[in-house]
């Protein structure tokens, strides 16, 4: 198909699929004369997965191309799986304060996870301990044993849904899950307190404190 | 004190402490002269306070006003709760496609919980489940279902460990719980499944994908 097609079908408008092909985040079509190319449904399938990491993912472009980087090299899942964790964590990764680091590594030992002390997210979430501990808003130890159990069992029926072996297939629904789902996680949190908060506390005004 | 010793006393440098004042986020001071005011603990403390919703929460300044007005006015909590997510899910709020609308609305009645049809976390969840559909990634109902309850665990607990009745002290505690907790909550799901990951597929290769 012509880009006209492409940008059709995929429902990404042609200016933004010429910036990812001058970006390098979709492959080049095949060239059909000096002006045109041929483009493929691989062609539309990749749109989709910029579109969904930039826009859903909330992703930078640099960042993008970090994740299809995985997505197409022979990448463990392992591996693939931290780049996509530093992509979320953004650039520079933060850096924690020493006692931020040493709340972050005392809470994963506590949960018997056995994580790479060097990687982004302990670095991001001694980051935000530090953060709220210096503003004088401690996290309460007992909600940070809540939150460890909360991850533990999500994550580890996350990783025990990824199909098959670590395939290229495993790959792609282990990091488009880390990063695409993270919005769905916290609308539903919100959703939640706004339920367990209208049992406990009573219905919201609406329209007072509302927009 | 001084503005100086606000500064020193809170972290926060000068220009930003009188920025905030310029923005009605910080009370004037007590003045003694023309150009001399005088500043409480209670400015020490509301300026760490806006420090954590503007840096830990990650909050446009227009929001943290939102989310301070509720926090000074005798806002019921739920009502609070309500502009808190509303300042989280940025402005303007996503609006959700009529699809992504209803997947959303079916997952809340689904599991029972009562919320405002017309909230921002609706929306936006909405949003996000229509956007994956879109881009050809749909959540996988089991995964769905998996968030759900953990949500609906976290929420509940959360509720419940709100201090006493409705009081200016429980409000505090539930937004600031909301708005600064998020990035810990994010941060712990992507360290335990590095952890789950490297139990099911084996260590990570850093130093290759990594940067």
């Amino acid at each position: 198909m012509l880009i006209s097609a492409l940008a059709a079908e995929s429902g990404v408008p042609v200016p933004t699929i010429k910036y990812y092909l001058r970006e390098g985040l979709l492959p080049p079509g095949r060239a059909t004369g000096t002006t045109r190319a041929e483009y493929s449904e691989e062609h539309v399938r990749r749109l989709r997965l910029v579109r969904a990491l930039a826009e859903v993912g909330g992703l930078p472009i640099a960042r993008v191309r970090d994740v299809l980087a995985c997505l197409d090299g022979a990448t463990p899942l392992t591996t693939a799986l931290g780049t996509a964790h530093d992509a979320l964590a953004g650039s520079p990764a933060p850096e924690a304060p020493a006692d931020g680091a040493e709340a972050a590594g005392a809470l994963v030992a506590d949960a018997g996870w056995r994580v790479d002390a060097g990687c982004s997210s302990l670095a991001q979430l001694g980051a935000a301990l530090a953060a709220l501990a210096g503003a004088g808003f401690p996290v309460d130890p007992a909600a940070l044993r809540r939150y460890v159990r909360a991850a533990d069992e999500v994550a580890r029926e996350e990783v025990d849904a990824v199909p098959g072996e670590d395939t290229a297939d495993a790959v792609e629904f282990a990091v488009l899950g880390t990063v695409l789902h993270e919005p769905v996680l916290l609308a539903l949190r919100r959703l939640a307190q706004q339920h367990h908060s209208t049992r406990r506390f009573g219905a919201p005004a609406r329209g007072e404190g509302g927009e």
